[in-house]
């Protein structure tokens, strides 16, 4: 009998749907064979140029096309940019969700807004357990991070360990739970990483990012010195450990805790039901019930630290929230920092508040916020546990992902081990003799505006762009094409130009021109309407560029009886 | 005869008209009886809100109104900030204006673009020198600033002297010129000030800002350690002094230095022409010769240090640059940190060259930038050595001047001696018993957009917000309500609102609807249109949100023959 050949293995397939060259929206997929699993499934949110656009979604074009072959997604956390595409994706994806507690108990929270013909089936793991999908076998770890319960995910596959940190950071004194686990990690590494895929969103930052701890002493110092006074924390809903600090040196101190805000109130109900949080009787009351206290023995927590129009600490600023008024007796923390394009949202919130005589504390002043993202330091600590094969920075502009090579470089990983993806969908091909970039899948970003997802695309944006920067011209005439005159109009509607009563002068110059071009058409016994509209725009663009410098959108309707 | 009473003194009246509460369009009023003098006559740029405006120019109703009291304009320095909105504000006020050299010389590049009736009067000062304005004098002391040739300027008044410090920061090791002017500025103080004018833009940052041969260095260094490749630095076009370092630098290195961006070649030639910069003899080349010589002996100066969309440097890395096509070889060094609000445009390009592998340097990873302006420890030492009985922070958001005011008040100052105007407009008299606000002058923000000053407010911009978000429909019927019946239509444009050819039912059931109404109407024999259109708008934004929970602006136009 011969001897039995060794089964050949197939090539393991690796790629990111998003948050590879973007901020957000991250989503990794694994493929072996007739198997895939796919790491998180988050939102992105809109850039500037992305005008009326609610969400920005991953293409799961490659997803939908292999549908059968999709065994699980595993989730790292409950934050949006790791969740917030789900109950999107499981409109067709009709796959297990594994995540531990709090992050099934945020994704329940935003299933419950939509409808799904196929219910979801989420299921709770905790740090510790393995999963089996298909092929794979998927090992959650516990990891530091600014919301409880977050995991790396260890994925066993046929051609070895991919190691996916998820968004982590290492905090040696955290406020509840446990340190990163450390000695998993290397027994991980000691075991043999083929691939890491490890976060970057802080790796142009050196050293170790501060403990959480910091920012209960910066509080404590705080409340400590305005004894006298209401305080008002705005944070991010989900950094549930924050939250427990502020209720906790709020007790210490004899305060009551009112939550205001909708996320906020969501996930701090989620957060104490499912046991996150610890809540001391009688502290946490209801944001109605706040005049029945003197201010100086109140904390509120509140949303708004991204500066977000009409989050309840926007309408506190402009006066417009009906429970709280702000004054000189509050002071106002803003416990976080300004997430990049928010800086300005941020500061016209608190120059508000300062100008209503508030003292307003915010990180540029005091250490009230931590990051929950590895620095350099942390990251080196990473890839000094996992000891990778092959490695692929992920989560980051491309920027962070270059930096990150150059970080692993320096640690002594060749070059050509590491994998930086040079757009979402390019696939990284691992064999038993190798990693290879191999081809890509399609990838981009679906828009979501509305209830509509993905009806919004180039031309709309393009032309909502066009609008907003210099309005439009509507010139509607009635014309008689066969006798050869114009029965009635033109008339004109134009927006968002120019304060059209000041300029009646303009606007009757421009009809003048307008009628011109369609009575030179019916002389000409042109009846091309298309050529005639044209030949409309040109003329009134010509005119008003001219005139203004500016050029509206300039939209002809000719109607013919 | 009787004693010779003393003549009572009138009130100095000091308010600004720009850059309280807001950055940029800075300009400050000083009044006395029938003299008024301006310092400073800046331009802002548009906030997020301002969709399609160029920029923004102070409200010179007062001005315009006190036209005949008006003896100068002086200028601290030729930021955009404080002479940008010299074009517009001269076509009306036609006084001499005051300013160095340097100042005078951009000032001139700027009026050379606009067509004035009179033509206006620039006269020349140097630091040192005293002007006589009505009862004013003015006298211009030498500061360190991002650009040469800057000054503070000492006022003299019946009311005693009011020292504006304009931008300013203490270079002990300046590039050219002198230290800034400590001893004048401290003779001053010992003379007496009654009120200081001090900028606050740095005033939330600790220590002193470092000096600009920091910068010098870091390039040095760069320089040093890439002799094999090109080096492309962007730089903002008025740091004449960093342009400098860099042409020295070359020059020691052997490479040839060529400009490229409109206003680098502006502002380069204007600053070798009045001697502010020295160009060793064959260091600067023609952007266009750039390949007659080899790569690495190139320094390629440019701007869009700030990721402005179709400045030299954006068009490098959009690979739409005529001369430069950036690679690997090349080194680019964004010698600049972000305005707040250009973060994502600046990240934008680096992501982009970094995808073209080139080495990019930018403000987080080396010190190739150093900030223009005072740090808290420089404010201070502004504050020890003017000693001014009163104190009115200037030049920052609101929260800036607060913080200036805490700062102040650190320092020993009185705080019913420190004014903090609660916005542009608010008039600060001096008297000899003391200082108070008292009223208010017209203030307010220019918009500029297009050639159109001032005719673009508050409807269209909300027009333009509702446009950019979801867009309009365009509604055409024409009707004869004689007979009561539908002519023709009605016809529907839609654009920005959604993907036309892919929602063609429910354009139809759009068109459907509005259709309905119109007969509706006419049946009804309601010839009452504005009436007819809102019952279309009501029925079109109901059916439409309810579909896309989107609301785009609905238009209708009703022909009746």
């Amino acid at each position: 009998m011969a001897k039995k050949e060794k089964t050949k293995l197939l090539p393991l397939r690796v790629f990111s749907l998003g948050g590879i060259d973007e901020i957000g929206k991250n989503m990794t997929v694994l493929e072996y064979g007739d198997d895939i699993i796919i790491v998180d499934c988050g939102l992105g949110f809109p850039d500037d140029e992305m005008l009326g656009v609610d969400l920005v979604i991953p293409d799961i074009t490659y997803l939908t096309e292999n549908i059968d072959k999709v065994r699980g997604i595993v989730l790292t956390h409950g934050h949006e940019d790791h969740i917030g595409a789900l109950p999107y994706i499981l409109k067709t994806i009709h796959a297990p969700v594994y995540g531990t507690r709090l992050t099934l108990g945020i994704v329940e929270n935003k299933l419950m807004e939509h409808r799904f013909e196929v219910q979801p089936r989420l299921l709770c793991v905790e740090a510790g357990d393995t999963v089996r999908l298909g092929v794979f076998t998927a090992e959650f770890i516990h990891v530091n991070h600014s919301i409880a319960d977050a995991c790396a995910i260890a994925i066993r596959t046929p051609q070895g360990i991919v190691f996916h940190t998820g968004d982590f950071k290492l905090d040696l004194t955290p406020i509840e739970g446990n340190v990163m686990d450390i000695a998993r990690i290397g027994a991980i590494g000691n075991e043999g990483v083929r691939l890491l895929l490890c976060e970057s969103t802080n790796v142009e930052r050196p050293g170790y990012t501060p403990s959480e701890k910091n920012v209960g002493r910066s509080l404590e110092d705080i409340f400590s010195k305005n004894k006298d006074k209401r305080i008002v924390i705005a944070t991010f809903s989900s950094n549930v450990h924050r939250v427990q600090q502020i209720i906790d040196i709020s007790a210490r101190m004899n305060r009551k805790v009112a939550i205001t805000g909708r996320s906020m109130l969501n996930i701090v109900s989620a957060a104490i039901r499912l046991g996150y949080m610890n809540v001391p009787d009688g502290v946490l009351i209801d944001i109605n019930e706040i005049r029945r206290f003197k201010p100086e023995s109140l904390t509120l927590v509140t949303t708004g630290s991204q500066g977000e129009p009409m989050s309840a600490l926007y309408r506190m600023a402009m006066s417009a929230h009906d429970k709280v008024e702000l004054g000189a007796k509050d002071v106002v923390i803003i416990s976080a920092h300004a997430i990049p394009g928010n800086e300005k949202l941020v500061g016209k919130i608190v120059n508000e508040m300062f100008k209503k005589n508030v003292t307003v504390l915010y990180d540029s002043l005091v250490e009230v916020h931590v990051s929950g993202h590895a620095c350099r330091e942390e990251i080196k600590l990473m890839h000094a546990l996992t000891k990778p094969e092959f490695f692929m920075p992920v989560h980051g502009e491309y920027k962070h992902l270059i930096c990150h090579k150059a970080l692993a470089e320096e640690m002594g990983m060749p070059s050509n081990h590491i994998f930086v993806s040079p757009d979402i969908g390019h696939v990284l091909e691992i064999t038993e003799s190798g990693a290879k970039w191999n081809g890509t899948v399609p990838a981009g970003k679906v828009l979501v505006d509305g209830y509509g997802v993905g009806d919004v695309g180039n031309i709309v944006l393009r032309d909502r762009k066009h609008l907003s920067e210099d309005g439009l011209i509507v010139i509607v005439a009635t014309v008689d094409s066969r006798d050869g005159y114009i029965v009635s109009g033109p008339d004109m509607i134009s927006r968002g130009f120019v304060y059209v009563r000041e300029a009646e002068g303009l606007m009757e110059q421009t009809r003048a021109i307008a009628r011109d071009v369609i009575n030179e058409c019916l002389d000409e016994n042109n009846h091309d309407w298309a050529d005639v509209k044209n030949r409309i725009k040109d003329a009134l663009t010509r005119f008003l560029s001219g005139k203004t410098g500016r050029k509206p959108m300039i939209l002809p309707v000719i109607m013919d009886i």
